[in-house]
């Protein structure tokens, strides 16, 4: 069985979990609206790796559960709410929430879904001290979530973006939710917040592999291997830190070129190759790939001082997965 | 000293919280965002019940402060998506979140200050069992909030909503928050669950009586006493409680003219008059006096019960204002 199916094996308590949760009711409109996005997919990462990192320290997968859950319904509500920011119509191949049920509707949803997420977390098997440091902690994340969304919105008006800037952007944004599922799955094992918090800096790194190797893939990877355009983040003239990095690398003609392609609309395939070419000339597309495996690496080797199990060998495939998929 | 006067004065400490709370920092403009309608005013009415709870049950209020916050961080999210929802560009008298800083901002302001919420919560200086049930109760309130948001879109489609199912809507839209406030302030205050529940019942009456009160004032205080002109839910056709009562009262000639008046833009003086005289002379304007003065009656019993103090004469004097204000 490969590692897709396996997460999907893995995920199914968190699956069940969530369909519970979102049950249709009255009023009817906002729980379909709710469950919409949640229950269209995904490969429930943030679940697997809290239940996977629970079990690796030696504690039950069954307890984190509803954590898992939470996180899951936040990974969600920021993807319904995103949405409706960028006016995006389209999300794991379903049509966006408010484009469904209308924005006031999918604002709810979002709101909603988070709301839902702390009565998930006050449904933990756990001690109320450790209950009290899942919200803590889970609402904090989510609250520097939104200020890695700003930054991002505030990046838009620059014209260069510091490469260091862009990526605590990322982290902000995309990878400390992942440090939350560790951190969690860690408290909810019965560790203490000291090796809580190693976890956690593990899982972030991992998340931002995943962002970065997502950037990279997009550049390098087939149409086939990507289930899209290979290129579309330099079509949509996207500044992801492959791009950044690129145009921090060059200078003059190349520099100019690159943007011209970036800021085009309707780029035909030679054009987006030669962008692919500029970026890979200067280096940027090679010192994205080996930051992505450098943050695998860095996260392989905290979870190599745990004890083998068969948690920990899948969590190892996780993250290999998560960072070196497509190729 | 009048009572507007007396709950500035109660709020100060809650004014502290949120002014520390909301310090302004990076990324500037999400800080902004989120201090812009908190900092801009309002009577801090859920706060301030909070802590005259506490305090009423023989607690120390000071220790209610970070949920007293917490409620007011989720009062003024609901109004940031609000103004979003309903593209409404004025809230306490300055510019809607979203005129200042754009839709994006706004949204993530609001989802912020919903997570700031849950983390002051967990700074109170209560055991974890009862912060956990604190944080359950919240969220839980804040789903209901939304379904009751929901409601009311949903409303807005329909010919004619029935009066009861409307209380409901308004029930979840405005009291249960203020239900809230009594609950988590008798369980800060050493209270078992089955008291705070009466409380909590004791504060979703005067919610109500406040929003009916609302609706009866609008229609029959002078522009003076409302710092607004009077009979603006007229001239807006809003569709409140007094109105829905008026419809389901009047037929033919009288339900007629009331509904042209309703859904005519620029509504002359002599016309809102006549409206007001239709609400009237049915009955609907008496049954939401009373309505609302039955909900405050009913407050006051639950309160009467606890031994005099400060904080019980102070409280009965916010249920008054909150009910009979302007009269």
């Amino acid at each position: 069985m490969n590692i897709k199916l396996r997460l999907a094996e893995k995920a199914k308590d968190v699956e069940k979990a969530l369909n519970d949760y979102l049950a249709i009711r009255e009023p009817k409109k906002l729980y379909k609206a709710m469950a919409h996005i949640p229950l269209a997919g995904g490969k429930r990462l943030r679940p697997v790796m809290a239940q996977l990192t629970c079990e690796m320290v030696g504690g039950n997968g069954e307890k984190a559960i509803p954590f898992a859950a939470a996180l899951e319904a936040i990974h969600n509500f920021t993807l319904v709410h995103d949405d409706v920011m960028d006016d995006d119509d389209l999300r794991h191949g379903v049509s966006a929430c408010h484009s469904v049920f209308g924005l006031p509707t999918a604002i709810l949803a979002g709101d909603s879904l988070f709301a839902y997420a702390f009565e998930m977390i006050t449904e933990s098997i756990v001690s109320d001290n450790i209950k009290s440091e899942l919200v803590r902690h889970t609402a904090y994340t989510v609250r520097r979530i939104a200020e890695g969304q700003q930054m991002d919105i505030d990046f838009e008006e620059e014209e260069t973006v510091d490469p260091e800037l862009y990526l605590e952007m990322i982290r902000l944004k995309t990878s400390i939710l992942f440090g939350s599922a560790a951190y969690g799955g860690a408290l909810i094992g019965g560790k203490d917040k000291n090796e809580a918090n190693n976890l956690r800096q593990m899982a972030i790194w991992v998340g931002l592999g995943f962002q970065i190797w997502d950037d990279y893939l997009d550049a390098t990877a087939s149409a086939e291997v990507l289930g899209k355009p290979s290129g579309s983040d330099i079509r949509q003239g996207k500044r992801t830190l492959l791009v950044i990095e690129a145009l921090s690398r060059t200078k003059n003609k190349e520099r100019n070129e690159l943007i011209k392609i970036l800021d085009k609309s309707g780029n035909t395939d030679a054009e987006v190759e030669r962008a692919v070419t500029i970026m890979s000339d200067c280096g940027a597309l090679d010192n994205c790939r080996k930051k992505a495996l450098g943050y695998l690496n860095g996260a392989k080797a905290t979870i190599g001082k745990y004890p083998d199990s068969d948690a920990k060998t899948m969590l190892e495939e996780l993250l290999e997965y998560m960072v070196t998929r497509g190729h």
